[in-house]
């Protein structure tokens, strides 16, 4: 078998068989076939198209490129849930505590954010003294003591997505809902989990901006699941605006706390008491998804999710006291509202400029070598619906630097839709369930 | 700009500006651009394809990525012939004696063969001391000396060529024609010519196995070569069957020598006049291409051209007098007819198979570290239109190794296409002429 042959069988619209996709893969991450044999691959693969045993071929095969952890020594269901990103999508952070608090474990390998989306570890990394960086053993560690662990891919999971991604970034291959679920579910199928929930985004704060590509994904990732034996369900969710009131990192933190406590705005609360829901329920902890929601919302009315979320902030070496006093978190010097330029209803956003703006100001990464001040945030005020007068504010910015301050505001005020009259009807936050 | 950005754009079957081709190659030559972004726009290119300003383009930046040649201080038009290569392809050696025995300047930079197509400098290697590896003031001597040169590209010519196809070679993307007649073009302008006349194979035997590939091809190099201020043509020839009756290399040069001498086969003959005819008349010496075919034979019965040839191999240091006495070159040990199968007609040829079998006996290149066996070689006796009786000898193998002979006399056997009925109509060996 020659990679060249394999090449042109793709960029022929050929179908690969699995060993061929296993030889591909193995091959590219011992070193044996060079990034350019591979960067014309994915390229073909972009163009042509993989159909459904091709791509639960190239999930297998980039998860077995790898560790797969094996958390047997740890009674009871091990879920997880994985979202495709947006602007102040923070559920992990209230989620897993509830979720270990209702007695099932969560062992979590997130990412960091690029681009317009933020990133969990950067979010914990905010947290004074919290290390995302945990070896494997100490990571079992943690989960066996507290139900939870938020750690970072390690070279052990999945080194062919690490490999693979990091090529595909640097050729104009990422956009593609083949590459993208096995990416996703060779990652996530790594941790050693029982069931996993997913939250796709759609809307123009998500990288699928059309809901029929969301669906798409959904639906692709949620048989690629159930092929290898893992309860799935996909809930496909609005980001055509930002998900609380807050974005940005030691912002974001602040409002989970909030959450936690049985506070915090309406459309966050929500949504991460339905993914604990379904986490609940897959994970057989609760008979109906119903119930896993009253459980969900009886972990936080006790106090057991925030005790959770401190236990294991101390566990990976954080400093726990945040939780009860989130002054404790880095805090911006200055603040600006953005006034609203016009008198009428909120009646769109285009969201992705809002984590693009802050991005701008150092609270997220433009390049990935890229330091990010966990103080700099965003403050919303206003959703989809809401009546505005011209002056009030829209938005207000956390910064610390002025240096593209005025860039930032104009991208932010310029994001907003207002109209003189309201919207119609109300956008449903979870727009459809898939493979429940 | 940014490489990433122009292969999304490729991708998403994008225009490129001539800043953005000119900004790929000669980055990419410089090293400043890594092969896999570079796989990975060639992979796009070859699905999405190239329109016709974007080619010019992209064979300018190669052209100009090294040295174009300036014979300006040697009086007179310099004309050349490109042929996309294969079976017995060999009329480079009898046109470029006769073009410059008529008085125009031919500086030749030919291939070396690979896969069924051979080459003129492995050809020319099999004459005793011929050396194609001139500099560029050697070649410039000789030209002014002889009026003809022939040698390898140099590490001066289109270096950007050299790469990118080494590139293709390894993935998968060379049978693209907006890319091969890049790649041609690009080396041919950079001798320094006046004049172009393209020979674009069409059959069994040629890259392009269809004739509408092959006009398209055509037409693409015509325009390319317009656009930059060349007189062109481009002669679509019939390559179902060999051209001659002789392939391999020392067997090819007896053969060139016999049509030199006013003999040898009727096909050969005919096309190698043709095409010096055409560069006789774009190259302004001849007022009309029927006068530039007189010119042509007029070379031949008057011993003109093969004087030439007998002056540019001494001058090139090989031995003149295998042209007087063709027996000083490599001969094979042993021969071996190909029976017919059967009684009846030649119809057709898989003229393919003849140069895999060649290359088979050690006569040609497997792959490109193969060292060639030049006295090997294929004798071929009859023609499609000719009867053939069971039995009868249709080939005679020349050969030193019987390492493969009963592979490649099957093989040899079962290209020809014999049936009870003579073919109706004659093949015409020119099918069209283009661009005149």
């Amino acid at each position: 078998m020659r990679a060249v042959d394999l090449i042109r069988k793709k960029r022929d619209s050929g179908e690969h068989s699995r060993e061929e996709i296993d030889f591909l893969v193995s091959r590219y991450t011992r070193g044996d076939i060079p990034d350019y044999q591979m960067a014309a691959w994915l390229m073909a693969v972009f163009v042509r198209g993989l159909n459904r045993s091709e791509l639960a071929a190239l999930t297998e095969a980039m998860l077995h490129s790898g560790q797969v952890l094996n958390h047997s020594e740890i009674p009871g269901k091990k879920v997880d849930k994985h979202s495709t990103g947006g602007v102040g999508d923070k559920t992990s952070l209230i989620l897993a505590p509830i979720v270990a608090a209702g007695g099932l474990t969560v062992p979590m390998i997130s990412g960091r954010g690029l681009g317009h989306t933020g990133g969990t570890l950067d979010k914990l990394e905010s947290i004074p003294g919290f290390n995302v960086n945990l070896s494997l053993e100490e990571f079992r560690r943690v989960l066996r003591e507290c139900g939870m662990g938020l750690i970072g891919q390690t070279a052990e999971i999945a080194p062919a997505d690490k490999k693979i991604y990091a090529l595909r970034d640097a050729t104009s291959t990422v956009e593609n809902i083949g590459l993208i679920c096995a990416s996703i579910m060779s990652k996530k199928l790594a941790e050693g989990i029982d069931a996993l929930v997913l939250d796709v985004k759609t809307g123009s704060g998500a990288f699928m901006k059309r809901e029929e590509d969301s669906i798409l994904l959904a639906e692709i990732m949620v048989e690629t699941g159930k092929r290898m034996g893992k309860r799935m369900v996909a809930l496909i969710t609005d980001m055509s605006q930002p998900l609380g009131r807050m974005a940005g990192h030691a912002n974001e933190i602040i409002e989970c706390i909030e959450v936690l406590s049985g506070g915090g705005p309406a459309d966050l609360r929500d949504l991460s008491l339905d993914l604990s829901a379904w986490m609940f329920f897959l994970g057989g902890r609760t008979k109906t998804v119903d119930e896993g929601r009253r459980l969900a919302e009886t972990m936080i009315a006790t106090g057991q999710a925030k005790e959770k979320f401190k236990q294991c902030i101390a566990l990976q070496g954080g400093d726990e006291n945040i939780v009860d006093d989130p002054r404790r978190l880095a805090k911006a010097r200055f603040h600006l509202n953005v006034p609203s330029p016009a008198r009428g209803f909120i009646i769109d956003t285009n969201c992705m400029q809002f984590g693009i703006a802050l991005a701008m100001l150092g609270g997220g990464r433009e390049k990935k070598e890229d330091q990010i001040d966990h103080a700099v945030g965003l403050e919303f005020h206003k959703r989809i619906g809401d009546p505005v007068e011209k002056g009030e504010p829209l938005a207000t910015i956390h910064y610390n630097s002025d240096a593209r301050l005025a860039e930032a505001q104009s991208l932010i005020s310029g994001s907003y839709v207002i109209d003189e009259t309201a919207p119609g009807e109300k956008r449903p936050l979870i727009r459809r369930v898939l493979g429940a």
